[in-house]
C-alpha cells in the first residue's frame, strides 16, 4: 500500500472539505449519547457514514446523473476536477468508509460487523443506490405521495436510519427502542425532504448555495407539487408529530434529538 | 429494504454474468485450499471480491474513464443500459460486497473483520482506485518499468493479493506463510499484465472479445512499448520463476496454484 495520490486526495478531500450540515454524524452521536453512552464510540463510523454521504453526491451531480455545476455554492467535484476524478474520489470515499470502520483499534469485531453492515445495507442496492435508480425513474412524470415516500425512504432516509441505529445499538439500546428509533428516523428523513422541497421553491439561493426552482424546471415530483405549498408545510407538521411521538416510545429523554426535529422542520438551507 | 429495482439489478448482472475468467474467486478458493481448508470457507468472500472487480472495469469502461464499447466480446454496461445507470450499478455492486461478507452466517465476526479490512485496503484510495488514478496520469508519457510495475501492482495486483492473502488466512497460514503469498501474488500480477500487454500487440480480437491495438492508440505505456516485445517475453518469464520460488518459500504443494501460474504466462484470452 502507498499513500493516496495526490490528485485523488485533493478531489477526495475537496467534497469532504466543502461543508455540508453533518447532519449524518451529528445524528448518530446525538443517538449514542441519547441513551447512555459518549459520542467517541461512534466516532469512525460518524466518519465513514459522511464520506458515504459525501461519494453519493459527488456521483449524483455527475452529467450523466443530476449534472449540477454547483453544491453548497461552491463547484461540484467533476467541475473542480474531471469527471473520471470524480467517479474515483466516489469510488475511494465509499471504500475508505468500510476500511476506516475495520481498523478502529477501539471497537470490538462484533461492533465492527453490526456498523459494516448496517453502512452496506443502507447505501446499497436495497437502500441509498436503490432510491436514487427510483428517483431517476420517476423524473418527467407524476408519481403518487407513497411512491415518494419511498423513494426518500430510500435515497436520504437509509442513511439517517443507519445513524441512528448505529449511535442506539452501540450504547446498548434494546430491541424494542431499536425499532422505535427507526421509525424516528424514517419520520425525520420524511420531514428533511419535504422542507428541501419547500425550499426549491421558497428559499434564498444564497442560503442554499445553488439555484432555486431546479425540481420544477427538471419535472421532478415534489411535496409542493403534488399537495400544494399549504399541503406540504401540513404534511411536515404531521411527521413532526409522528417523530416526536417516536422518542417518547423509545423512551429517550435527549434534548439534542428533539432539538434536531426542529432544525430539520425550519433549516433555511 | 425493498427489492433491488428492476433495472438496477438487471445492469448488476448483466456485468456479472457477461462471462470473465472469474481468476480472483478461483485464486482464493485455490489459496484456501493449498493450506487445508476446504473453499465453503471463502465462498462469499470470492463472491463479493468479483463484484468487486466486476464494479471496477463497470466505471473503468465509462466515457469519461477508457470509454469503451466492448468488454468480453460484448457490450459495455453504459453501451447497454445508459451511463447513470452503469455508475450506480457498479456503486451498487461495490457496496453489496461488503453486505454479502457482512451477513454470512458460517463466518466468525473475526474473519468478516478480516476479509472486509483486505478487501477495502486492496480496492480502496490506496490500492486498485490509486493504480486508476495513477494509470490516467501516466498515459501519454514515457513511464519507467518500476512505475509501470507500481501501477499494476496497484490497478490488478492488489485484488489478486486480497484474493491469495485471504485464502490463505481463511485456512490458518502463519505469518510467514501469508507473506510469501503475499509476494507470490505481485508476481502472478505482474504475469498477467505483462501477458495482457503482449496479447494487445499479438492477440486474436475474437478471442479476447475487444478490439487489438488499444494500447498502442491510446499511447498507454505497456511493457512491450518500453521493453519490446522480446523484451516483455524475457521479463514474463523472470516473473513466472519469482512467482514458483514463492510457493516452495510458503510451503505449499498446490498443483492448481502451479498450474494458474502457467495459464496467467500462456493465456490466449
Amino acid at each position: 500500500m502507498i499513500a493516496i495520490p495526490d490528485p485523488l486526495k485533493k478531489s477526495m478531500l475537496y467534497s469532504i472539505e466543502a461543508g455540508g450540515k453533518r447532519i449524518r454524524p451529528i445524528l448518530m452521536m446525538a443517538s449514542c449519547e441519547a441513551f447512555g453512552s459518549t459520542y467517541e464510540k461512534v466516532l469512525s463510523a460518524s466518519v465513514a457514514l459522511e464520506m458515504v454521504h459525501t461519494y453519493s453526491l459527488i456521483h449524483d451531480d455527475l452529467p450523466a446523473m443530476d449534472d449540477d455545476d454547483y453544491r453548497r455554492g461552491k463547484w461540484t467535484n467533476h467541475k473542480m476536477f474531471d469527471e473520471a476524478t470524480a467517479i474515483l474520489a466516489g469510488d475511494a470515499l465509499l471504500t475508505y468508509s468500510f476500511e476506516i470502520i475495520s481498523k478502529d483499534s477501539q471497537l470490538t469485531d462484533s461492533h465492527k460487523v453490526f456498523l459494516m453492515k448496517e453502512l452496506a445495507e443502507a447505501s446499497g442496492p436495497r437502500g441509498m443506490v436503490a432510491g436514487q435508480v427510483l428517483d431517476m425513474e420517476a423524473e418527467n412524470k407524476m408519481i403518487t405521495v407513497e411512491e415518494l415516500e419511498m423513494i426518500h425512504h430510500l435515497k436520504t432516509g437509509q442513511l439517517l436510519k443507519c445513524a441512528i441505529r448505529s449511535g442506539a445499538f452501540m450504547a446498548d439500546a434494546n430491541q424494542k427502542q431499536l425499532k422505535a428509533m427507526e421509525t424516528f428516523a424514517y419520520y425525520l428523513g420524511l420531514i428533511f425532504q419535504v422542507q428541501d422541497d419547500i425550499l426549491d421553491v421558497t428559499g434564498n439561493p444564497n442560503k442554499i448555495g445553488k439555484a432555486v426552482g431546479g425540481d420544477e424546471q427538471k419535472l421532478k415530483s415534489t411535496y409542493p407539487r403534488l399537495l400544494g405549498l399549504d399541503g406540504a408545510i401540513q404534511q411536515k407538521q404531521r411527521y413532526v408529530q409522528l417523530a416526536k411521538s417516536k422518542l417518547l416510545e423509545a423512551d429517550v429523554n435527549s434534548t439534542i434529538l428533539e432539538e434536531l426535529i426542529e432544525y430539520f422542520n425550519q433549516r433555511d438551507h
